[in-house]
């Protein structure tokens, strides 16, 4: 199963990130992954995941997947068919696709099943304690009112990244964490890796930015 | 913007439409189509949706897409995406994913921007009014009760398909019916054309079928 | 069944209108009734209906009811439910609870079998055509760009209003069309029925007005 | 804030517990109460709440609370307002009303500023552990699969009900342990106290018995 990278680019629905974008950007993670020796790992949407994953070399993660089995279930997505789609892992119950606790529950089995690596997101500890209790490989904390606004956790709320890894830890010791939310550069990274997480999750920082390979490359740097 | 095929065939998430198999069986449906003339839709899962689309030459339709606009939305599948993805319309509403009213209005909308054809499913005459007040290209009639039964909706219950064309068209002149649920061969086929419909959304009578091909080309038998 | 009041007061969950002084409230809007002649109904929370119905005379309509069946079904609120508490009719899919499309469906008709009067909240006119379409007592048309503002839709957006009306008449000729979002005033109400509207759905600018009873008052004097 | 009691009764949507049925079932509850000095507690709907709580003198619990703040919220029940109806707790996420973990997170902590006894559901020993990590009052531990069967999860799967108790305390030590699904006499619920738990959680077994009161009467012959 593929390790939780230290920094994970989801490209939502971003227009910049559809598409040929999608691949565009994928390759730009994996261009600063191998100067710089630090995976960085990538979410593609659903309808780009297979196309990203057999072109480029850096671990694919799905955005979501949803809670049900192969079969007679329509417009859902999998596990089984990201796994074949060739993704490495799955982001889980973004703050932008809650999930019930009884489907995450169930999901998390489902992809342990398939050999997915899964990343549940937590708005707070106390939700991290309890997708801890669900032992995912990582738990990605992300206080919802932070994302977008370039206003990292990391310097705006810094309790809630140490007590989250706290919370985590309680419960699931081989559960890492990430932190989430208002990451742009390399020193909120390093902040982040301070507090105790074990990477981040970023997203507008990157798809958004001017020149997202140079965000990345940035971003990295505050990997020690 | 594509016209309603005749054929629709959903390959939900079933494991015998999935990746690989996905391309096999929308490969037969273009085989059929070309020697028959009658034109077999397909709608694979969106991880499988942008290969089909590029590989094959039939319509190709998205399950489901989120009411969703670009932008900080994960694991969203927006009417955008699908359209880069190269898909000609989507089915909505299907009764594994039913959608709120309101989302259903704004989706068929935006679909409408991106020049996607829509196939809006509704269980019942008065849900297929309702559904045909939104103006979509297509409603498709499948009691869910009747879903993977192999009893065809055009035998257990004639009077819903003539209901349905009766209602759609009192409040959407442009709007054809689809006839869905049990249907598995070119009787059933004849039998809902004859009642009204003008065309078939199936399912696992092809996908589950033994010789998905065979079994195209016996529904198509039934299209005057 | 109920007719459908032209006033009708929407509580929501204000701590202003809920126990104590949700039965003050009704009996304001008693009070004014019995004065003016014009009938005005209540939406109290689905705790209070009971005691509202039983101890104020005017006509009580719950804010939601569920698409469930008596039975096994655990924290719904059902059609028999509010029948048996006293309420009159319901509220159904309001801005700040949507419903899935079938479960609309199937609720206005169980709706109908307990004889309660349904009003049914729609975004704009193509969604309004989409719920007449399921043959309510009433579409409620309520901008949800507007709610809570005391800017009226009759003001900001008249058109809507016009469009509203039109639309759901062309599908369902007995269905009456109710105004919402931003109603403050009699001059508010007044403009709603010279657009077409038959009465208004109001909330915050009663329930958290300085003075409800004068606020009701205020609102009648519109009515012709 | 009202303890745990060893004995819940869920009065779900049954015809048979709603209005004066209602009522009478609790009084049948308090009168064993009194009889046996076991506390047994009652889950009306929302819509019996504030009337049972009134007349009757038995812990009375809602069957569900909304994740929402008193405000602009149509058709919510909220924390606020069954503590205002007068009741002492309320279950949560049971099998019939799933819940968003983030929002079981936010209600779990509303119901305790509101002095809410919370008792969360569960459909195993891993969702229990996460459920527990919200340091609920209680868990109650229902496999869905057994609900409404009369075979008892205490016979059916000991397992269940012994791993839930340990994944429980493992995370959160003060949360007791109900068991729920298929219980209908004392001797079920002498086994679900042998495996660990501190109560039970009933509906049918109770509300359609031919004699609910005898019934519970039965039940409580198993409390030690």
């Amino acid at each position: 199963m593929a390790e939780v990278p230290p920094v994970l680019v989801n490209f939502k629905a971003y227009s910049e990130a559809v598409g040929d974008r999608a691949l565009s950007l994928a390759r730009a993670a994996e261009k600063v992954s191998e100067e710089t020796g630090v995976t960085i790992g990538v979410c593609p949407s659903h309808v780009d995941l297979a196309r990203v994953a057999s072109e480029v070399d850096v671990p694919v993660f799905a955005q979501a997947v949803d809670a049900a089995e192969p079969g007679s279930r329509t417009g859902h997505v999998t596990p089984e068919m990201v796994r074949e789609a060739g993704a490495d892992g799955t982001l889980l119950n973004h703050s932008e696709r809650r999930m019930l606790l009884e489907d995450l529950k169930d999901v998390c089995l489902a992809c342990m099943n398939e050999e997915l690596t899964t990343v549940v997101c937590a708005s707070d500890a106390v939700a991290a304690r309890a997708a801890g209790a669900l032992r995912p490989h990582a738990v990605a904390v992300e206080p919802p009112e932070l994302i977008g606004t370039g206003t990292p956790v990391s310097k705006a709320d810094p309790e809630v990244v140490e007590a989250t890894v706290e919370a985590v830890k309680e419960v699931s010791e081989d559960t890492v964490v990430l932190c989430g939310a208002g990451i742009t550069d390399g020193t909120d990274v390093k902040a982040a890796i301070e507090l105790g997480a074990d990477g981040v999750l970023v997203a507008s920082g990157v798809v958004l930015a001017d020149d997202p390979e140079e965000a990345m490359r940035d971003l990295v740097s505050g990997i020690p």
